[in-house]
């Protein structure tokens, strides 16, 4: 049986942009010639853009990233509909790589508060032993059973069936920066945001790189996202 | 430990719609003054519609169903992303049920095709068995690491890590009958489909319980669909 | 030569719905059995999706309206492309009807403010009258060089070309709760509103008929999206 | 009073686009390994997708452009909701530009059919001649009326509503590889089409110059539209 491999991170790479702080600009200044354009107004006018709500400038942009994180935190992804495409890696057409996400110990475990109001805090070390080990022991077992499926020549669409949330796929996501505002917003737990988020730790992690590439290919933008409460468009 | 409930089917409700034939084919007719409109032909106008992809009538309408399925088949479900509305039940707030699918007898285990071109047939008694009993044991070894770890205060949602994709979920979802057409073309396999499509047995179980309530609450749509190739306008 | 109508205000009407307050609080509660719902927190339920701007259960419901506005109205109405279908009455396929918009005697006329920070106020008696008689005159004129080009045997597509954008159209528009929220947060001027708009006044005209559906038909939902800023979620 | 500028034809600028058709086949290839990648089979890759209407691969690409056309053609593009953003000119905000469209001596006049089966042909020269006079006439007069409210202190907006919808905007609009095939399918009358559509001469003459840039800088993917009867995947 295959060892499987264990990773205590998500992956995100920008791939591929289009667009700029000024080119979202001027999708607002469409009304004006080109010959009253101030650039120097660049970021006052993102500015009040974001303050006032006027979303539609923000989607003459694409960002397409490739991203690697386990299913759960897709789940929660795919969720959002508008202003995104996605393609994911399939367990019908290819035999899934046997790589599974577990916890980083940084990774608070316990849940302190409710459900509607959730406050995670750290495990005991003996708490952060039985994760480390359960999720090992229960994926290592998950996969031999997967491989001895399909080994018998089940269908791989079939054999898994028995394979975890906790396993990593692959995706290519692609968006614009209005859906990514959107998608920051929901999706990172933030002193500076308006309306507070409690996203699940993995995809704010997935979210918080995705931020980094927004904030250097779109700095005036996100520095007024920050400014403003964290509030998308 | 909990024994686990296995069920080998999907479940689908119509919670609520609104909208019928007549008032698809209206929707076609909005230049036209109320004297001016001819009942009789609304089948033939709804077949012109289907015929000529004039899609916007069909999307004044409203489905509503209750879908309980396993997780790998929502999966597919969520790239559906036009004129589809979710909300699925969610393993961070609660503890999940330990429900958990594995494959009517009826349903064929074994891929003679390709990837790209599946062909699927019966699996020999041998594997019929052997996936029978592989994924119950191993759902039954994941749903009791589950429960340990939640026993030992361990957050839901770092648990059910180890649950697999196999395990059943519950979902509203919300369409039109455009969006549903869609669904339908892509997700079932037919012999009258213009463009044939190879979807997964479980999402197709889905979208048959699916068209039996569109047969029924839209029976001139049901019917030109099927006469003009099942291609959604 | 015809002579043409004079409307000055526009018209809305809901012709269906599905949902009730009780039925967006029961997508939230999706998680949950039926036993464990307690219909007495709904509206509480309600004022939480709204403040944490949890925006999916409000999308499993149905509003069709029937609207007749100006296309200038229109033109704006139709930016909104999520959660929203159309169909409009079609000067390609039929003659339109001779019906055109002037402004009541109360709209004022006069922006006393700057383009991106309007300030409307009352026109002076003389204004008035200069509006009143010229959009007649213009409209009438309009309308006399369309039917001479139709009379001619010009295709209605071209002759409509002289058709002023104060021209009424109708048209069947759909959306859920929470596309609806979405257009009355852009398209009306409240006091009550956390993000401050400026909407033309003919297109809140129609959002505030809007409303006023919303407000009986979903009176919980209506009440916490004013308490909380009138901000969608 | 100003003289008004005429135009017979509509402006189409690409300004900014991402992606190609081996960017395209790449996304389809999410399941594979780098390695596995044959870049030779891109454009039988690509074929297949089209054909199998494997849509989302074409997804992950964007075209932003710049377009000058008569309200009447953007009023039927902006129906295209999905997988476009627009930004158009604001008669609120601006005076608009004294630019008005009439048709070119070859753009057939005449609807020979019916409404639903509409079948152009050439006016007679005294058609000709009474459409290009009546529209320049009617249009003047609009104009002057417009610029005598506005000269009376009379809001933009409202001066704007006698403007007739032959009048030109400028818009910015931005799409996918998958949008733009979706428009170019309903907005263009060709031999080739699976499904012939019948749209109206101005939006045809955009979506025709869309057309050309697709094919520059996807000819892959141009190339396999045509050969698969037009059909948008």
């Amino acid at each position: 049986m295959t060892k499987i491999e264990i990773l205590t991170d998500v992956d995100v790479q920008l791939a591929e942009f289009s667009g700029s702080d000024s080119s979202i600009a001027d999708a607002a200044r469409v009304s004006l010639n080109p010959s009253e354009i101030d650039r120097s107004r660049d970021a006052g006018l993102i500015n009040t853009l974001l303050k006032k709500k006027h979303g539609s400038p923000f989607e003459h942009t694409f960002l397409k990233f490739y991203i690697e994180a386990p299913i759960f935190a897709f789940r929660e992804f795919h969720r959002h509909r508008i202003g995104w495409s996605y393609n994911e890696m399939s367990g019908r057409y290819v035999k899934l790589p046997p790589r599974f996400y577990i916890p980083h110990v940084e990774r608070p475990l316990i849940n302190g508060g409710t459900s509607m109001n959730p406050n995670f805090i750290a495990g005991t070390g003996q708490q952060v032993r039985l994760v480390d080990r359960n999720l090992r022991l229960s994926y290592q077992a998950a996969w031999d059973t997967y491989e001895k499926l399909i080994g018998a020549g089940v269908a791989n669409e079939i054999a898994r069936s028995v394979l975890p949330v906790g396993i990593m796929s692959r995706m290519i996501a692609s968006c614009n920066v209005r859906s990514l505002l959107h998608f920051l917003a929901l999706r990172t737990d933030d002193d500076r945001a308006a309306y507070p988020s409690k996203p699940q730790y993995e995809i704010e992690l997935i979210a918080r790189k995705m931020e980094a590439h927004l904030a250097l290919k779109f700095p005036d933008v996100y520095y007024s996202f920050n400014e403003n409460g964290r509030v998308a468009p």
